[in-house]
């Protein structure tokens, strides 16, 4: 049984504890492997170009989410523990580009949260779900507790 | 972020390699933790009573799988490595009697197979897929490469 070489934790940025990024950051000790802490900001498509196609509004928020997104990862690695974690923001279908990134990167092992925005009423929310369904790897599911991750 | 303290491998029998009760077995090594072997018998009821009343063929055959199965997880004690391991056998749906142990026995890893007897079209076996909508902790969901598992 091979160890695991490089480990990606999903992060979700909610607020509260950030159990995701704790028990990969934890793994990724225990077996010396690579930590790499991917958020995907979800791609939400103008509602009605036709009324405002000047100001590409959008864009603007997508970028800021981003811009916002990168400095929440680089505050993890204060406590993270891992040396030469990278910390990667992309903007999409959440499922997809975790799946993308783990095939692009040789990751053997995803970390997902189970209770994420998505969801509330079940305890696999939909990323988790299609991160399962179509993972090149195995995927760990950490339950995120109800006190946590709803803001 | 707290080690796991009891890891359940949910171990499917199939031939060939059991990469779930060798990923659940290093787990443990690596956190110290408990370690239990757990293989479910799928309960099939008889299919047609009324034509055979007086044999209990059904309840024979499920005592012989589960005898079976108790062998078969006793010759995995030889090279899990981990002191205290414990092997269980139960009767009816995998995935109800998965969580159910769980919850019994206050496991916070479950570690499961994702490419089982049931869904070969699907990535995630139908058993899986309810562990992970169901359990009361963590799930790894360890992919079994195709070569192994289909016998």
């Amino acid at each position: 049984m091979e160890n695991y070489r490089h480990i990606l934790a999903a992060v979700d940025l909610a607020p509260g504890e950030d159990p995701v990024t704790g028990r990969a950051a934890a793994l990724a000790r225990q077996y010396g492997a690579r930590l790499s802490l991917l958020h995907v900001v979800e791609y939400v498509p103008p509602l009605d170009l036709a009324y405002d196609p000047v100001v590409p509004m959008g864009v603007d928020i997508e970028n800021q989410l981003m811009d916002r997104a990168r400095a929440e990862l680089e505050k993890r690695l204060a406590w993270v523990g891992v040396e030469g974690t990278q910390t990667h923001v992309e903007a999409g279908s959440p499922k997809r580009e975790i799946v993308r990134f783990a095939r692009e990167h040789e990751v053997d092992l995803i970390v997902v949260g189970t209770h994420g925005r998505h969801g509330l009423s079940l305890l696999l929310g939909a990323t988790a779900n299609g991160v399962l369904h179509h993972a090149p790897c195995d995927v760990l599911a950490v339950r995120i507790p109800e006190e946590a991750g709803d803001g």
